[in-house]
C-alpha cells in the first residue's frame, strides 16, 4: 500500500466518523444558524432576482448598483469594518481621503448614474455623503441657483466644478438662527468707495454655526447675509467669501473659524462656526442672478419672488429616498437575526429553541416595518419622478407661457408633498431603526451590530433641510388652503384629489358592509380618503373660525397648528398607501401575490395605529376595527413566510450592511465574535493596573482615626 | 477735586452713558436670554421651594440631595464638562478612578441615604452607576441571595463588602442566550474525585457575553451554569469563580477574557466576554442557599422553587425611578431652551422674535412630556414604597404563617406591576428624550447639548434586566390570570382593583353626560378603568378561545400575545394616572392648583394618544373625543404659564444638567459657545494639511491619457 493510499484511507475513516457521530449518539438534530437561514430561503414563492430588478427599475440598474458595491468594497479608503472604533479626528481624516476617489467618478459619470452611486454611498458612509454633498449640493448648488452666468463661469474656472483649487461650504444658519432665514443677523454692507461688501458678524448669536466643511475643509463659502446699501436693508442675499488661503490653508484676514466638535453622529463631517469681522469682498462676489447691486449702489430687485423652491425640494426628495434605503438596511439586520436567533421554546417537544421570528409578537414588531420599508421605497421612486417631471416643466416653460399657472400649481403641490413626506418618512424611519435595534436584544447595544450608529447618523435627517415639525406644519397649511379652494369649487391636483370629492367623502360614514371587503386596496384607499378629508376639514374649519373671530391669517394658522399637524400626518399615510398600491399594480404578475400581502399589511397596520380617527369619523365600526386588528396579526404571519426572500430582494451586500448580525449566510455568532476580537484583541497589558491595584490593595487601617485618649496629659 | 473723586465721577459718567445709550437711540427694547428667563420665573403662582420639598419627600431630603450635588461637583474625578470628548479608553479609566470616592461613602452612609446618592450619580454619570452597581447590586446581591450564611461570611472576609482585595462581576448572559436563563449552555460538572466543579464553555454561543466589569475590573465572578452531577443535569445554578490574580491581575488558568468594545453608550463600563476551559473550583464555591451538593455528590433541591423575585423587582423599581429622574433632566434642558430661544415672529408688531414656547405646537410637544415626568416621578416614589413594604412583609413572615398566601399574592402583584412599569416608563422616557432632543433643533445634534448622549446612555434600560417586550408580555399574562380569577369570583388586589367591578365597567358605555364632566380625576380614572377592563377582557377571552380549541396554556398565551401586550400597556397608563392623581391629592394645599392642571393634562393627553380604545369601547363619543383634543391644547397653554417654575422645582444644578442649553440663568448662547471653544480650541495646525493640499492642488493633466496617434510608425 502506497503512503498516499494509506493517508487517503485514514482521511476517509475520519470523515466517516465525523459524519456518523451525531447519528450514532442519536442526538436530536440541532440546526446551525446557516441551516436555519437556508430553510427560510426555501420558502420563497417568487423569484428574488426578479423582485430586485423590479425594485431597482430594471436589471440594468441592479447591475450598476452591484458594480458600485464592488468598487466601494475593494477601495481601501472605504473600508468600514473598523469605523465603529475610530476617533472623531481619525474619521474626519479618513473621510477626506475618500474625496479623491469620488471626485474621479463625479467627472466621469452622467448625473443620474452618479446620483445612484451617491445613494449607495449614503448607506455605507453617511458622513462622507454629507461632506461631499456640502460642496456639490450646497455650495455648487447655490452658485447654480443664484449666480449670473458670468459669475458661474468665473467660479467654475476657479475650480468649483472640478474641486481643484477650491472647496466650498454653505454658511446659512447661525448660532441663534436656524429655520428663519429672514432673521439672520450677519450683514453685508456695501462700501461704495471701494466697490466692496463688508461681511460682518455683529453679535455672538450671529456666528455662523453648524457649517459643514468649515472646520477643516473649505476654502470658500457662500454666506447668507443681510444686504445693506446706503443704510437700507434689502433682506437676506448670498455672497461668496474666501475663508482660507488655497495653498497654506491659513485663515483669511477677518475670518475666525472653529470646530463645532463632537456630534451625535456623522462625525466624518467637520462642522464649524465662522465669525466675520469686517471682511471685505469684491461687489461682484454677491450672487446676482436675482437681486443686483450696481457699481453706483443701485439695487435692482427681481420683479417677483424668485422660485427657489426647486433646490429645497431636491434635498427633501433625497431624504425620502434615503429613508426607504436606510429602513431596508435596518430590517435586513433585524430580519436576518430573527431568522437564526433562538430563544425559549414554544413547543416542549422541540429539541431546539424557537426562532425569534416564529413568535407572534416578534412578527408584529418586524413585519409592519418590512412593509413600511417597501412602502417608502416605492414612495421614494414616485417622488423622484414627480421632481424630475417638475424640473422638466420648469425648464421648458417661459414666465409668460399660458401653462405657467399650471406649472406653479405643480410646483406648490410638489413642494408641500415633499415637505410632508420628508418629515413623515424620516420620523418613521428613525423610529423603525430604534425598533429594529431593540429586536436585537442586548446585542443591539453593541456598536458593531450597526443599528446604534445608524440611528445616530440618521437622526439629523429630522432636523436639517427643514425641521420636521415646521415642514409638517407647512404641509398642513397647504392642505388647509387646498381645502378652502376645493370648497370654492376649484379642482385640486392628484396628490390631494380626495378634496375634489368632499361632499361624498364627508358623508360616506361606515363604508363597508362585510369584514372581508376591507382586505382590498380600493377600500383602504377610500378609508384613508374619508379620514383625511375629515381631518383636513377640521383644520380648515378651525382656521375659518379664527378668521371670522377677527384674527389675521397668520394668527389663524398658528391657532390651528395642532390640527394642521394631524392633517399633514394623516394625509401622508394615505398618500404613501396609494403610491404603494399603485406600484403593486404595476409589478410583474408573478410578484403580485407577495407584494399584495405586504401592501395590505401596511394599510391595515397604519389603520390600526390610527384607529382613533377611523372610529371618530365612523368609517369603521368598533367590530370592524377589531377585525382589522386581527387581520394585522394574520398578515404578519403571512408575510413572515417569505420575509427572508423579501429582505434578500433588497440586494444589499454584507459590506453595505456592515453588521455581523445581518450577514447573508446567517453565520452571525462567529462573525460577531470575530469582529469583537479583531477590534479588541485579547492579551496585552492592563490599561490602568496601578490604579486598580491601589484601589484593591488599599490599607484600610490608614482610614482609621487616632484612638481617642480620654486620659489627661501627664 | 481729589483724584478718587474725579475717577468716580468719570465712572458715573460712563455708567450713565451706557445705561442711557439704548434709550437715546430709541431702539426697541430687545430682551436678553437671561431677561427672558427671569420673566418666566415671575409667573409662578406657587412657592417653587415648597414643591421641591414635596417632590423630595421633605426639606430634609432636599438638603441631602443638595449636599450630594455639591460634593460631586467639587470632586475632580467627577468632572463632567469634558465627558463628551473623551475616548472609550479614557472614560473607562476615569470611571475606575471614581471608585475610591464612592467606596468611602458606601461604608459610611446608611443604605437609604447611599441609595439617594446613587440616584443622583445615575443622573450625572450613568456609566459609573452601572459599573459600581455591577459589584454591589449584582455580584454582592447574588451572594446575599444565594449563598449560605457561612459562604456569605467567607466572601465578606475576602473583601467582597469593603471592595478590598476583590471586585466582582456577574456572568449570566451568553453570546447565544439572553432572556432564557434556563437555556444557558455553560456547564458546572461535579468531579467527585477532587471535590471540585469543572466550569466549562462548550461552544462559541456559550461564551459569557456583555459581562459588565469583566474586561478590566473584576477579580471574581458569579457564573450561571448548568449543574451536572453524575451525568444528571439539575438546571442553572450559580458558582463563584476567580478570574484574575488579585495582585497581578493576570488571568487565572483556563480563563479567557476579552473586551466587548464600543457600545451605543455607557462606555464607562468595561463589558467583556469570558470563556472557561475546564476551570476547576472548590465544590464550596457553588452558592448553596437553595440547591446543595454534598461531598458525596448528593444533590438536595429546595422543597419549593426559591423566591428570587425580590432581586428582580429591585432592579426594575430602580429603573422606574431613573425614568422619572432622566425625564426631568430632558424636559429641563428642552424647557429652558424653549423659554429663551426665539424664532420667527407670530406678531408683526413685535420687535423681537417669538419664544419657542409661545407657539402652540411647541407647547404641544413639551407640556405633555413635563406632565409625564411628574407622573413618572410620583409613580417611582409609590413603586419604591410598594417594594419596601413587600420586603418588610417577606422578612417578617415565616413560610408556615397564615398570612403567607397573602404575602405571595402581594409578591406576584408587585412583580407583575414592576415588570410592566419598567417597560412602560423606560420606553416612554426614551421617546421623551428623543422628542426633547428634537425640540432643540439643530443644536440637539451637538454632543455638548447633552440629550444625544442621554439617549444613548438610557437606551439600554429598554433591554437589560428583562427585555421590555418580554416584561410587558409577562405583565399581560398576569392580567389575564387576574381576569380569570376575577371571573371566578376571587377578589383582586389594589393594582388591578378594576377587575373587581367587571360587570359594571364592561357595561358602563358612555359614562359622561357633559363635556365639562371630563375634566375630573374620578372621571378620567373611570375612563381608564373601563378601557383597561375591556382590553384585559379581550386578551382573556382570546386566551379562553384558544384553550377551548385544545391548545396548551403556553400555546394559548402565545396566541394572544398581541392582545396581552396591548392590555399591559393600557393597564400601565391607568395605573400611572392613579398614582399621579393620588399624589396630587396628598400635596400641600397651595400646590394643588398647579399640580391638578399637570395631572389633568397627563390624563387628557394619554386619552388622546389612545383615542382608538376609548372610542372602540364607547366610553367617549366622537364629539367628546374632539373636546378632549381641544382641552389638551387648552391645558398645554395653562401649564405653559408656569412651566419654568415647574421645571425649577426639580432642583437640578447646572452641573447635573451638564448642558449649556439647560442652564438656570438662561445664558445659553455664551455658555454653549464657551463649551464648544474650550473643547475645540481655535488656532493650531491643520490636522491633515498635506492630504487636503494634494487633493486641491492635484495636477489634472496627470489624469489625461496619451493622445492617440493614428499615424503609422515610420
Amino acid at each position: 500500500m502506497s503512503e498516499s493510499t494509506a493517508a487517503s484511507q485514514r482521511l476517509a475513516f475520519f470523515q466517516n466518523q465525523l459524519q456518523n457521530a451525531p447519528c450514532a449518539a442519536e442526538e436530536p438534530k440541532i440546526k446551525t444558524t446557516m441551516e436555519s437561514m437556508t430553510e427560510e430561503r426555501q420558502k420563497a414563492t417568487f423569484d428574488v432576482r426578479e423582485l430586485t430588478y423590479f425594485l431597482d427599475g430594471g436589471e440594468k440598474f441592479t447591475k450598476i448598483r452591484e458594480k458600485f458595491m464592488m468598487e466601494l468594497e475593494r477601495d481601501p479608503t472605504f473600508r468600514m469594518y473598523d469605523m465603529y472604533d475610530v476617533t472623531k479626528d481619525q474619521i474626519r481624516e479618513r473621510t477626506m481621503e475618500k474625496f479623491r476617489t469620488i471626485v474621479h467618478y463625479v467627472s466621469a459619470e452622467p448625473v443620474p448614474i452618479f446620483t445612484m452611486r451617491m445613494q449607495t454611498i449614503s448607506l455605507i458612509d453617511p458622513g462622507f455623503w454629507t461632506r461631499f454633498g456640502v460642496h456639490y449640493g450646497l455650495f455648487f448648488g447655490a452658485l447654480r441657483g443664484s449666480a449670473t452666468s458670468a459669475q458661474f463661469s468665473h467660479w467654475v474656472s476657479k475650480g468649483a466644478l472640478a474641486l481643484n483649487g477650491m472647496v466650498g461650504c454653505f454658511a446659512m444658519t447661525e448660532l441663534g438662527h436656524g429655520s428663519n432665514v429672514a432673521g439672520l443677523e450677519t450683514t453685508a454692507t456695501f462700501d461704495e468707495a471701494s466697490d466692496q461688501f463688508i461681511i460682518h458678524t455683529p453679535t455672538i448669536t450671529a456666528t455662523k454655526w453648524w457649517i459643514g466643511g468649515a472646520a477643516h475643509t473649505a476654502t470658500h463659502t457662500v454666506v447668507f447675509a443681510q444686504l445693506i446699501v446706503r443704510g437700507k436693508r434689502y433682506g437676506t442675499k448670498s455672497f461668496v467669501v474666501q475663508l482660507r488661503d488655497t495653498h497654506t490653508y491659513k485663515l483669511m484676514p477677518g475670518v475666525n473659524i472653529g470646530d463645532i466638535g463632537k456630534k451625535m453622529g456623522r462625525d466624518g463631517i467637520d462642522n464649524g462656526w465662522i465669525q466675520f469681522t469686517n471682511v471685505r469682498i469684491p461687489r461682484t462676489n454677491m450672487l446676482m442672478k436675482h437681486t443686483k447691486v450696481s457699481r453706483a449702489g443701485e439695487v435692482k430687485e427681481p420683479p417677483m419672488a424668485q422660485l427657489t423652491y426647486g433646490a429645497l425640494i431636491q434635498g427633501r426628495v433625497a431624504m425620502v429616498v434615503d429613508s426607504g434605503n436606510i429602513a431596508k438596511k435596518a430590517v435586513t439586520i433585524a430580519g436576518r437575526y430573527a431568522a437564526v436567533r433562538r430563544q425559549f421554546s414554544s413547543n416542549p417537544h422541540d429539541a431546539q429553541e424557537t426562532k425569534l421570528i416564529d413568535y407572534a409578537i416578534h412578527q408584529y414588531r418586524l413585519m409592519p416595518l418590512l412593509a413600511q420599508a417597501y412602502a417608502f421605497h416605492f414612495t421614494g421612486v414616485e417622488t423622484n419622478k414627480l421632481y424630475d417631471d417638475l424640473m422638466d416643466k420648469l425648464e421648458s416653460t417661459q414666465p409668460d407661457d399660458e401653462t405657467m399657472g399650471e406649472v406653479i400649481d405643480t410646483l406648490k403641490e410638489t413642494h408641500a408633498t415633499s415637505a410632508g413626506l420628508k418629515a413623515f418618512c424620516t420620523w418613521s424611519t428613525l423610529s423603525a431603526i430604534e425598533a429594529c435595534r431593540q429586536t436585537l436584544g442586548g446585542h443591539g447595544y453593541s456598536a458593531y451590530t450597526g443599528l446604534a450608529t445608524t440611528y445616530n447618523d440618521f437622526a439629523v435627517h429630522c432636523t436639517w433641510e427643514g425641521d420636521n415639525t415646521i415642514l409638517t406644519l407647512q404641509s398642513g397649511r397647504y392642505l388647509v388652503s387646498c381645502y378652502r379652494e376645493a370648497l370654492a369649487g376649484k379642482s385640486q391636483p392628484e396628490g390631494v384629489s380626495y378634496l375634489n370629492h368632499l361632499d361624498t367623502l364627508l358623508n360616506l360614514g361606515c363604508g363597508v358592509k362585510t369584514n372581508e371587503e376591507i382586505l382590498n386596496f380600493d377600500v383602504i384607499q377610500e378609508a384613508w380618503g374619508v379620514v383625511t378629508a375629515n381631518v383636513v376639514k377640521k383644520a380648515g374649519d378651525d382656521f375659518e373660525v379664527s378668521l371670522k373671530a377677527g384674527m389675521s391669517p397668520e394668527a389663524a394658522y398658528e391657532e390651528c397648528s395642532q390640527a394642521r399637524l394631524a392633517a399633514a400626518k394623516i394625509h401622508s399615510y394615505g398618500y404613501i398607501f396609494r403610491r404603494f398600491a399603485q406600484a403593486v399594480k404595476s409589478a410583474p404578475e408573478k410578484l403580485q401575490p407577495v407584494l399584495t400581502k405586504l401592501c395590505l399589511l401596511y394599510g391595515l397596520y397604519s389603520i390600526e395605529q390610527n384607529a382613533g380617527f377611523f372610529l371618530q369619523y365612523r368609517y369603521f365600526t368598533p367590530s370592524q376595527m377589531d377585525y382589522v386588528r386581527g387581520q394585522v396579526n394574520v398578515f404578519c404571519r403571512e408575510v413572515r413566510q417569505e420575509y427572508i426572500p423579501l429582505i434578500d430582494a433588497f440586494n444589499y451586500s454584507d459590506y453595505m450592511i456592515n453588521s455581523p448580525l445581518g450577514v447573508y449566510d446567517g453565520n452571525i455568532y462567529e462573525k460577531y465574535f470575530d469582529q469583537v476580537k479583531r477590534q479588541n484583541p485579547v492579551g496585552g497589558e492592563h490599561p490602568y493596573l496601578p490604579l486598580i491595584q491601589s484601589l484593591l490593595r488599599r490599607n484600610i487601617e490608614d482610614d482609621e482615626p487616632l484612638e481617642d485618649d480620654d486620659e489627661d496629659d501627664e
